[in-house]
């Protein structure tokens, strides 16, 4: 960068990078537009920041950002104790939660396992899954971890724990996205497809 | 947004979206990062932000963004008093730094003319560049606001002020950008290409 910017300024585009999908150019953009349009947005963002630091905490009971106990999702008693399905993280709640299509309830893992990184089973909480699912009345089990390798392997490892217990698993249908087209998919996205075809009503 | 923020995320994604470029989806993304990833680099964002509105202030010479009185270009002893460049925010400073073409000054307007939000001459300092034409030794004006309706606007209102004070005039070129085909180009600025034409050296 030039000499044009003061450290203070410097300082604020390094941290703006931090943001995902922020780079050099839309930092320093960001980081001017604040200063010279939006003091009064800028001084909002510093404390909204602060604030969701201070007050958002996991779920006691499923690992979802809270900011009480318990998340609003498994407080509600309109949720199906019966089914719950595992994701990956907070964001893969809100996307399922935007479908509208499911009731149950959730466990979100801190992430995947991951042995390169040192990241166990204990690391993302599956000793707080299998208690949980001694503890509740689970009929079934949805694995929606993500189509990694690593999320594969994670889903496995859950399920290996959840057969010990004797709950039905099911996993999320991988295939061609709505709109999609067969000429502009991944060969590994295809087979799974295929694999998992289903007869045609 | 559904149900599964908090309200704190709730109000972060709101101040996040203030950001230029960042649509509802990036602000959810960047928030659920920040909380999820990144805590200790979301609080040095936050302090980031304070403290560049704290010590970030205009410089009292060309009104570019400084941290003492002076910014580091007005303070630098080795730019040419006698060329100044007029543009309309830092971001034009930084962009016309980062060419190393100029050894000018500037003076940084507060944005443009638009009466129509009402804001006039003696909003964006146009009253503090007229005095500092008046008291230094200019030889060269070079007016390089932004090709807009606002841009131009501005242009010609601070070229008369400069011609009352017999220092000349000029507006950087508009054309064709490099790498650009003229079958991509809007008429407006082929239309510029070719009423700012040269003898071919």
């Amino acid at each position: 960068m030039s000499s044009s910017l003061t450290p203070a300024i410097d300082q604020l585009v390094r941290c703006l990078r931090y943001l995902p999908g922020v780079g050099a150019k839309s930092a320093t953009r960001m980081a001017l537009n604040l200063l010279e349009r939006d003091q009064g947005r800028a001084a909002d963002l510093a404390i909204a920041i602060s604030d969701a630091l201070t007050r958002v905490r996991r779920c006691s009971r499923c690992q979802n950002f809270c900011e009480a106990d318990l998340c609003s999702i498994c407080e509600s008693p309109k949720r199906d104790d019966r089914v719950l399905c595992v994701v990956e993280s907070p964001t893969d709640v809100l996307a399922i939660e935007q479908t509208s299509d499911y009731s149950g309830r959730y466990f979100v893992l801190m992430g995947h396992l991951s042995p390169i990184d040192g990241i166990g089973p204990e690391d993302i909480g599956v000793d707080k899954l299998k208690q949980l699912l001694q503890e509740s009345a689970v009929s079934e089990l949805i694995l929606a971890t993500n189509p990694t390798v690593e999320g594969e392997a994670t889903a496995h490892f859950i399920a290996h724990i959840a057969k010990d217990l004797n709950i039905p698993v099911s996993r999320i249908a991988h295939g061609i996205p709505l709109g999609g087209e067969l000429g502009m998919i991944d060969s590994g996205t295809l087979s799974h497809a295929l694999q998992g075809r289903k007869p045609f009503a």
